[in-house]
């Protein structure tokens, strides 16, 4: 069973007033670098493993995907997906990822957006995803960047000569992380970047495309603040194939 | 054309003192991850780009390889390595990796250990390496690990605790580092993972395994100053199939 953070209310305000969460997917910094991997939805099957309030659901549909199934655990978020959205071919739900179990070769398509990070028992999903996956499908999912996700106190430091560093330890050492980010005791589960590329390969994916989010020259004249990505990533991108 | 620093007397001097030096394979940390990624080698026409001492040709030919060819920019490994090996199945010769053409489709596998990292353009190199190969072949190789590599000073410090913290700034930041190991001014290309996998797959490789290697409670057992190594990786190993 997952931690669901996002049905605190400290947690599900914090949230809501994010960004990504008003301006939906044009909000979120790393939206361009998954656009690209989405190869063509139209008439696809998709399934959407922790899809909040429904950002990429509607995405998709507008893409031309045939069908859309979204889920996730948190009920606020739930709640508001259904309210946002008007569109028969898309099917919201509650589910625990920790636990679900999708119907096999039942989907063309299978996306979750910095949801995995919280899931315990990452090779349990993905074998279950390959599963639920036609041959050919392809899988496409960002969690956050494990050099983010290791630090037993992760945050910026300065070097001696003042300048920024992000002072990584326990990299090697996976498992459960408890932070503080909207709200106090945040469990995540830490991966090595090889550990989620090998337990793809071992569920039967190819690897089609790795990416660690950077800015690119024209983000950062818009977002100057974005330049310590260029320092230590946040976001990791995987693309695979069924 | 590559910096040819293992020529330089500081640096050869150095070298030719490690534990891997001296001992070969088995004196290397990562030597375990390696071989548990060989697969079987008997009969094979194999390939070692930075051949260095010749070690992991000898122990190539020692698992049945058909033939091993040697290759390093060093002529003070290639003597070395000439001098050290009596098998006419072995070649060694001097290669510049930056512009080396192997013959197309005359290997059923490939090596190198430790000396991409010197490599300014991979993405040539590893397009080469795949024409080298016939299908079904498989490249395994090991480079000093981006997280190793990225920082402007790299180096362990230690945070406001005290406890041991590598500090980590630049990773999205690729090219030339230049770095004091074993002498002045040692040139380097740091890459993200992301960009040493995504070069692969555009070259036609299927990645097999990643691994950023860490000891395990027997290495640390054997080697107490390992343990950093749980902190920050130092090596990072791909397997990857033709």
């Amino acid at each position: 069973m997952s931690q669901n953070i996002y049905d605190t209310a400290e947690f599900f305000a914090g949230y809501s007033a994010m960004r990504r969460s008003i301006e939906g997917l044009e909000g979120a910094a790393e939206w361009p670098a998954v656009r690209a991997q989405l190869t063509d939805l139209a008439g696809k099957r998709v399934v959407d493993l922790g899809c909040g309030f429904g950002w990429f659901a509607r995405h998709a549909r507008s893409a031309g995907a045939a069908s859309v199934l979204g889920l996730d655990i948190s009920q606020n978020m739930i709640a508001r997906a259904k309210a946002d959205t008007q569109d028969d071919a898309i099917t919201y739900g509650i589910a625990d990822l920790e636990e679900l179990e999708l119907p096999v070769a039942s989907f063309d398509f299978a996306h979750s957006s910095l949801a995995f990070h919280y899931i315990e028992n990452f090779e349990r999903l993905v074998t279950m995803v390959h599963r639920a996956l036609v041959p050919g499908s392809r899988f496409v999912f960002t969690i956050e960047h494990p050099i983010f996700m290791a630090p037993r106190n992760p945050g910026w430091s300065a070097d001696a000569d003042g300048r920024r560093i992000w002072p990584l330890d326990s990299y090697a050492l996976e498992g459960r992380r408890t932070t503080d980010w909207l709200a106090k005791g945040v469990v995540k589960y830490h991966r090595r970047l090889s550990t989620t590329i090998n337990a793809l390969v071992s569920a039967g994916f190819a690897i089609c495309h790795v990416e660690e989010w950077a800015p690119s020259e024209q983000d950062l004249a818009n977002h100057s603040e974005w330049a310590e990505e260029l320092d230590r990533p946040t976001f990791l991108l995987v693309a695979a194939e069924r």
